[in-house]
């Protein structure tokens, strides 16, 4: 075997074994529910749900985005979960030493390719994660706007499992904006109808 | 409201309706297993796992491709299976419509799109089946390539349970090396493997 032929062998192997331990990102369970069956959201559909999302919303993006950019940033945005557990978006507490847990899933899975490719995984990780490009800020806009879709058409049932009100949601979700004022306003219509409807409520009711 | 926000509105509640149907890609069941989950693997998780294959494994296509047109042709190429369901590779009775079937389902999904992007999608879902391009060819590799993986992971549990035997495997794939021969070359030598460990079994024999 002639020496580039070998060095290709060599890179496929480090693939596939990254590509393997991919398949982990199916059993990391989310808190959002599915709209068609009576199960919660993996994160490996979900970070194909959002690319399709990527593939057909980068119109109402602020800033001009390249959209193939977004989309292989949402595909790997959240396989850091194989190591670090999916933490609840809403979890204060789980919230402290998220950032360092994930780094150090990311060392570790990233580090399984070879040094170039692990290099371009990692670097689109930190883009979705430092939120200061165009690019990453609608792909964040894309994270935090599809579960307020599951959950309006799933009567709430994810909130009201966790006993989140509308305040919270706005809170944490008001960033859209940053990505796309036009998903935010649609979300904030949204979300004003759940709470019209019931399926969220206001602070300290019952 | 002016015209062009009216318009962008009317797009997004498009867009929104077929994000929302494309939720149920998510419970089409495949008849391959996952490596770390007692479960069969839905199609929106299989589609997920090519992109982040296609990112990774470009540089073994036998010829140049356009990486994201791979990526975003094997995160659409499976999505008339919502309507379609999905055909067993290995079933040649289902394979008689499954053309037909495939092309009603795209009719109708595609077409719930604003019409430019009802264009694009159909285009790359036509190219993805007409494999006519190397981005085609290649992203059909993948998509074979795929389940051999599953299945030697699993000691060839899909392969036993619907009695296949390695010359029907040979037969139904040996079309991945028309995107790469490298991965065929990859698959031969699990084939070969799965074999002499009896995961994938010899024609005529129990």
């Amino acid at each position: 075997m002639e020496q580039g032929e070998r060095q290709a062998s060599q890179r496929l192997d480090l693939q596939i074994r990254f590509i393997l331990e991919m398949d982990k990102l199916k059993t990391i369970i989310r808190r959002t529910y599915l709209l068609n069956a009576d199960r919660a959201e993996n994160t490996a559909e979900h970070s194909w749900h959002l690319a399709i999302m990527a593939m057909l919303l980068a119109e109402h993006a602020n800033e001009p985005v390249n959209v193939s950019r977004v989309v292989k940033m949402v595909l790997i945005h959240d396989v850091v979960e194989i190591d670090a557990g999916d933490t609840y978006f809403y979890d204060t507490a789980a919230a402290a030493d998220k950032a360092d847990r994930e780094r150090t899933a990311a060392d570790r899975l990233f580090g399984m390719l070879p040094p170039d490719q692990a290099a371009e995984f990692r670097e689109l990780w930190e883009e979705f994660e430092g939120r200061r490009t165009p690019e990453a800020r609608f792909a964040g806009a894309l994270d935090r706007f599809m579960p307020q879709l599951h959950n309006y058409h799933t009567q709430g049932r994810s909130w009201n499992e966790h006993g989140i009100t509308i305040d919270r949601v706005l809170e944490r979700n008001e960033c859209i904006a940053d990505g796309s004022t036009r998903l935010w306003e649609c979300a904030r219509a949204l979300l004003d109808d759940a709470v019209s409807k019931g399926f969220l409520k206001k602070p300290g009711r019952d």
